[in-house]
């Protein structure tokens, strides 16, 4: 089932969009950028997502009669804007990086160009779905590398805010690297591999925790992952998964697929865990781990060498309790007048904050040689970087800090995803998304990899756009 | 459009609840209490909150053919169990404490008795929906706390982790104090009041920012709120304000209704522009501020005397950010055997973390003469407690520590939801919501309500639930 979010809106984008209309400019042409200022967790770099969401959402733009009604009865709408509204037709063009792309600061993310009233209306919806899969697939792809060759699996839906949060979040931790979630509607909706096995009612529920496990293996004997944390996990718990997986599983001819523990020194526990399995035959029996884990508590488990083969992650993922914000904003670029496109900045005290002008796009410089990326250049839209020679890229804020970049292959990385508002991609299928996500990751030196204090990728700007920028900003002194 | 919820579930309650069935124990009388350990942000309290939500999803409880199909699909599950989830009727008596009520740690919030498949199965919607609405509905009530007579509004969509991340969030805020939110899709399907003006982009529309003021003013003239800070809060944005109330507003015979800023040093601007609009005779105009605000930095600005009437406070508040997990929890309580309920308690090497056991319910302790609330006290079910005599409250784990309470009324908190799965009860509107919670706040005392170091309320055991706890204990260590 679709719900239709059109009305999932700032307030302000009607009250505006109401204005633009009444003072007649609602068809002026504008571009609206999507960018962010910084990543999340200090990190190196974040993953897009949501494009597939948001590209559903601009499918479906139109309002009900219900809505109609409600906004009349908001009293402060002009009827004649209400009928256009009843006969509203998306009409914008509109530009996104796939999902599954690493991004950096300050470039666009996504671009929207068309008729204002439009083009800003969008803004509150566009922000949401990339903000909110983009901050947890980035989260995901984190946690995921912490991992290393160990999978992760998000287990978060209880604690994550609200039912998209959990259904979509899960999704995004697909993409970000994730291996599967607990949670049934992802798969269902999205294809994501679903898993999962018992909780500690359902040992407790038995007369004892023997009798539990040998009930689950005999309905999943080949899908049996026994939770043996229970009472005591070395006195009870593997004794009796043990026990259950050579009385119970090897007379029905299964190996046992794993065992889970959710609390407890962790390290200590999954090394004493695979002793006893390695000891009772069953090396190629994994062990599960879960309990408020994160990139950090991962790494220090892999660093002391706990021999865990599969991570669940939870609330840490799914909220990205560390920083649970990705700041992406949505500004005005350029407007239309006399049918010039004029580019527009946002002046602020804070520099950090003046936004980049024109219509525009963003291209990335990969090494012929090692395939990594060298740098993102924003260009107006219209530039082409020609890779056949060499191109000269400078830091926008220090100049004098140049390079010349040779045997490069340069991609711009935006793909349009509406022409007048007709849609004219085709989102990849989900696995597909996760696989060019991780090949993308490869593309990154260990530098910008790296956990703490990442080297800061390069993000320039074209002479052409850097020009444009300079003489609005000393236009504006005047 | 009500989406039908009953697949966003973990995969293993489905797996436990066929592994019940397949045992021919799926209508085994279970109990299940929700409770939370900690309040977030070290607070003294929390908010219930989500429980309207929690209804309408047990209340849709069906499997279409389209699930059983998804679920047949996964290989796991006999036939005979998708036949019965094909005829699922949901049988449980449910419990819960108001909407808007404060709650505390280790008392059970939401209680779930029934046929122990159907009361696992739906632990993962009753977490997901009352901790992220409880999460949003506390950390609102800090910040309206913080901000004394002055309005809060919710502004957090954007930021918002996921759709109903934004809408149902927005409906938390409101329980928890907010006065309005920017979402319009909240406004029209929970009634939450829904405010907003313009953005940036609006005057950068423009050609200058009078006109953009001017415009507005002219569209909207009884509800003008301008927003001043797009190029220079003080040396263009509020002279450009006054004179637009003084040469369109006043001439149409309306008053302005405020200002707002989103960027700067808020307590040094705001203590300006009321000086500005003072003089300018507009003394009756309000201050609208937002930025990056949470309940420190407006305590903050309150401190420093900033003239705030209104603060918009964004993703700190939507996500909760300082804190972004709700921590309940679903535990099993007690379980059926030969026609006797049970009970049961999780054990845990961390004490903090063994669970009360038994078919229970908590009552509140309010101060005859002050009306302030002294305890909580966790019952056995049936147990009353009689406020016509003095009663002793004891603690838990320091048994020397009692009390006895005297000229005190006693009220049961939970209400009952469901009945054999038949909803037996009406969700108060939204409004009255809001206004339970306020009072209710109001009868905590203020050591309660402290942000730092809050005094640590008491939630008791009554003697006879305390015993059969000890029970348990004793003899697990047997």
């Amino acid at each position: 089932m679709t719900v239709n979010y059109t009305m999932l809106t700032d307030f302000y984008e009607l009250t505006m969009a109401n204005g633009y209309f009444e003072h007649g400019i609602g068809d002026r042409e504008a571009c609206f950028d999507m960018f962010f200022r910084s990543v999340p967790d200090g990190g190196g770099f974040a993953i897009m997502a949501g494009v597939e969401q948001m590209i559903t959402y601009l499918q479906n733009l139109r309002f009900s009669d219900e809505d109609i009604a409600y906004l009349r009865g908001k009293g402060c709408f002009s009827e004649a804007f209400l009928d256009y509204l009843a006969h509203f037709r998306f009409a914008c063009d509109v530009w996104a990086i796939p999902e599954g792309t690493p991004i950096f600061p300050s470039e666009p993310i996504v671009t929207v160009r068309g008729p204002i009233l439009q083009a800003q209306f969008v803004e509150t919806m566009i922000l949401l779905t990339i903000n909110h899969q983009s901050l947890i697939a980035t989260k995901a792809c984190r946690i995921c590398r912490a991992a290393g060759k160990s999978v992760v699996m998000e287990f978060g839906s209880r604690r994550a805010q609200g039912y998209d949060g959990a259904v979509l979040g899960a999704r995004a931790s697909y993409i970000g690297g994730c291996a599967a979630t607990a949670n049934a509607m992802a798969d269902r909706d999205y294809g994501i591999p679903a898993a999962g096995t018992m909780a500690h009612s359902w040992v407790m529920t038995f007369d004892s925790e023997y009798e539990a496990f040998k009930a689950y293996a005999e309905t999943y004997p080949g899908a049996c992952t026994l939770l043996v944390d229970t009472y005591s996990v070395l006195k009870s718990g593997m004794p009796n998964a043990i026990r259950c997986f050579k009385e119970v599983l090897a007379p029905m001819g299964y190996r046992p697929q794993g065992v889970r523990i959710d609390s407890g020194d962790i390290a200590y526990l999954s090394k004493k865990m695979r002793e006893m399995l390695d000891r009772a035959g069953f090396p190629d029996c994994k062990i599960v781990a879960s309990n408020a884990l994160d990139e950090f508590i991962i790494k220090d488990l892999m660093t002391q060498g706990a021999p865990i083969d599969s991570f669940g992650v939870g609330e840490r993922l799914i909220t990205s309790r560390s920083e649970p914000v990705f700041g992406g904003v949505y500004k005005l670029s350029g407007i239309e007048r006399d049918g010039v496109m004029q580019p527009k900045l946002k002046i602020s005290e804070n520099v950090g904050k003046i936004t980049n002008p024109a219509f525009k796009t963003v291209w990335r410089l990969y090494d012929r040689a090692s395939g990594r990326a060298i740098a993102d250049v924003v260009t107006l839209f219209d530039e082409v970087i020609d890779d056949t020679k060499p191109y000269l890229i400078f830091d926008p804020e220090h100049t004098w800090k140049r390079k010349l970049v040779t045997d490069f292959t340069a991609r711009r990385l935006p793909v349009q995803l509406f022409r007048k508002g007709e849609p004219v991609y085709r989102s990849p299928d989900i696995h597909a998304i996760r696989d060019y996500c991780a090949a993308q990751i490869e593309t990154l030196w260990d530098e910008v990899l790296r956990f703490e204090n990442p080297h800061i990728y390069y993000v320039d700007l074209s002479k052409k756009l850097w020009d444009i920028k300079q003489e609005l900003l000393a236009s504006h002194g005047e």
